[in-house]
């Protein structure tokens, strides 16, 4: 019944399988067609919680912002994560820049699916990706409330993950497990992306939901870290967005004892699986990115600090020239060391040098003695680049994903809308 | 003889015709083959000056910046721009990252012209593009300095702007003139550029001569406001170059009365006319935005300051998806909402309006009442179109160029030095 996010896209070659997530203890999902797009397929899905779950969010920072993000910034301001019992979540419609109409259609989005539940409208989040300025129309949410949550089920995680796909060519999601003072505990998440993903997070939806027992607390001392290095990580155009939403719930299901200190230290196995999962799904939007024919992880070496670091590994996968030579498999590094020295961060011009995988372009300030084209070449060649800048001034480091800039994202968000 | 940029590239859709230039006051040039391309065209161009002339330049802040960069600086510091008596300019090499064999093929090219002219090497400046990370072989310059330099002649104004083409489908220049005491002064300017351009200059060269008589003061005070309102006010890809030279010389030829003051109100007329110049040679280079098909003026209106203005203007003018929307002929509005909200400057979201042309899009936070979807798209087919966008937080504005981002932009980028 689902269609991928936009018929006619053809899978990135850079896809990753679904994963077999089977079930989370406290969790259930279904998916409906609400109508927000013409043709076929889901664009809704609802994820129900056991009485008792706890949440933490992470939101864009987008001055414009979005009626679903400030929605669940408010429920989850008044809660304090606490009781949480429901998200609803459309594709094919972003509710942003909607004023007024657009609070009130996120509002009587998240009360059509309490009153199904059996829970207060302050006890469901909310959250829309697709077209900006377009005021949701809620009766189409309302209108398939009752069906969509009579098919609530534990394992429908495959279809919730395909059901708010936007541009996305393949669906994303990933399971992990730790142990939490002698019990082992599930978790598991799906994200949307493919455009106007970059730091500070993107048109990304993430929702994540484990089986521990942790306090509101607990989560976001975990999430708020796990976020920079994972999908603030991540960049595909520069472009954040209105809408970006990670969700973290727990539902306690598993039976493993409640931690509500983040100092607590059976906390560490579970802070490095939401770390792993957290990365894998944010790898996973740069994989679909859009027109994306190469995965590429650049890191910025000897910065003068991690955010110096970072500030120049951003200005080289956001750089147009940089993009599309990844896009030409040409190794042209001079483009690599003009954006790294565009960036206004510290860096010592005469100890610059750029590795392509093992391979020296520069160093110290010029091309690498014995530099082989046709060795770089080959390298170019492959799916997954490596690239590392080493810039002398410091001891800090940093990696950010990106991929190419194609010939293919022109001609998708050149006509997205039509 | 000269051949354009690159084979193959099909003129800007949005280019202008070179205008009739004639001569200025003491103020020859001559162009000829060095050889930095496979292809036969010109690659090489010597302007001389008339003894006594003065000379300011506004050079990249890129960190790593160019061997030529470095001289000119140097030059223009030891001399105080006095008595400078040519530039030898070259296309195909831009020997940037090229260490102190760099530096010393920057001195050795300044060094041939200079000999053939009668001129000591450190009255010559140097400027180069093309490829960074290779080293410019200065025996080539030394080959041709003798023939260049009994070609130069007052009129080889066309030719001159033809030769130091990289990627330019349209050579680029500019005229003007003003009045200076009761006397007639002219001016005229050539530049370059296509891809690589962002604000805070580009790869982009210019080279501006009048025949008035300025002391360099002046005209480095005339120079900076309006590289700011100019040549740092056009983007079309974000990425700013290692080799970015805007120099101005001053002959005096015209026997205009010296002006040594920055604040001589004669000099009202000609500060218009350079800036006027400036803007047209900068908005060429927009014109040629490689791949460009549309020339789009965006105005950011009662910003917090015009800094603040300027950067949403930049970040509207540098985003992915707008400009794709921009090549998609989509009048994809809430893109423009969406990277107005994510430049991190103030902004009132239930005032924020957007309009194309007379046409509003949104208005205060929403979509405008009666937005007429069939005429904006009618708007939308125009090459040349003018954004403006209300934030609503203040009273500043600031407006930047650009131009949309097409496949063809890619192709050219992928494939730049095979």
């Amino acid at each position: 019944m689902s269609a991928p996010g936009k018929p006619g896209l053809k899978v990135s070659p850079l896809a990753v399988p679904f994963p077999a997530i089977g079930t989370i203890g406290g969790v259930e999902l279904a998916t409906g067609r609400a109508g927000f797009y013409k043709h076929e397929r889901d664009d809704l899905l609802v994820m129900r919680f056991a009485p008792g779950t706890t949440c933490a969010g992470v939101f864009t920072r987008h001055k414009v912002g979005s009626a679903p993000v400030d929605w669940c910034a408010d429920v989850l301001n008044a809660s304090g994560g606490r009781d949480i019992r429901a998200v609803v979540i459309n594709a094919g419609c972003a509710n942003s820049f909607t004023g007024e109409p657009g609070a009130e259609a996120a509002r009587r989005s998240a009360a059509a699916i309490a009153a199904e539940i059996g829970a207060r409208e302050d006890q469901v989040l909310t959250a829309s990706t697709g077209v900006i300025g377009v005021l949701l129309d809620a009766s189409k949410i309302e209108a398939q409330a009752s069906a969509v949550c009579g098919r609530l089920k534990a394992d429908a995680w495959p279809e919730a993950a395909r059901a708010i796909m936007t541009t996305d060519t393949f669906s994303k999601g990933a399971v992990g497990e730790a142990d939490i003072g002698g019990v082992t505990v599930r978790i598991a998440g799906i994200a949307k992306g493919s455009g106007m993903i970059a730091p500070d997070m993107a048109t990304m939806l993430a929702f994540v939901a484990t089986d521990a027992a942790l306090s509101p607390e607990v989560m976001r001392s975990m999430l708020v870290p796990a976020t920079v290095k994972t999908f603030n990580a991540v960049t595909v155009d520069g472009d954040r967005s209105t809408n970006d939403t990670l969700l973290l719930f727990a539902t306690g299901a598993s039976g493993s004892p409640e931690v509500t200190d983040a100092a607590d230290p059976r906390l560490a196995g579970f802070r490095d699986a939401l770390l792993s999962l957290l990365m894998n799904l944010a790898q996973q939007l740069v994989r679909d990115g859009e027109g994306a024919t190469k995965f590429v992880k650049v890191t910025v070496e000897r910065a003068e600090s991690e955010a110096s670091a970072r500030k120049i590994a951003r200005t080289i996968c956001e750089s147009p020239l940089v993009k599309t030579a990844f896009a030409g498999e040409d190794a042209n590094w001079g483009r690599i060391v003009a954006a790294a020295g565009r960036a206004d961060e510290p860096l010592v011009r005469d100890r610059l040098s750029v590795r392509f995988g093992g391979l020296w372009a520069a160093r110290y300030g010029a091309v690498a003695p014995g530099y082989d084209e046709a060795a770089m070449t080959a390298y170019m060649k492959q799916p997954e680049l490596e690239i590392t800048v080493d810039v002398g001034a410091g001891e800090a480091s940093a990696t950010m994903w990106t991929c190419d800039l194609t010939k293919e994202y022109v001609a998708i968000n050149g006509d997205y809308r039509s």
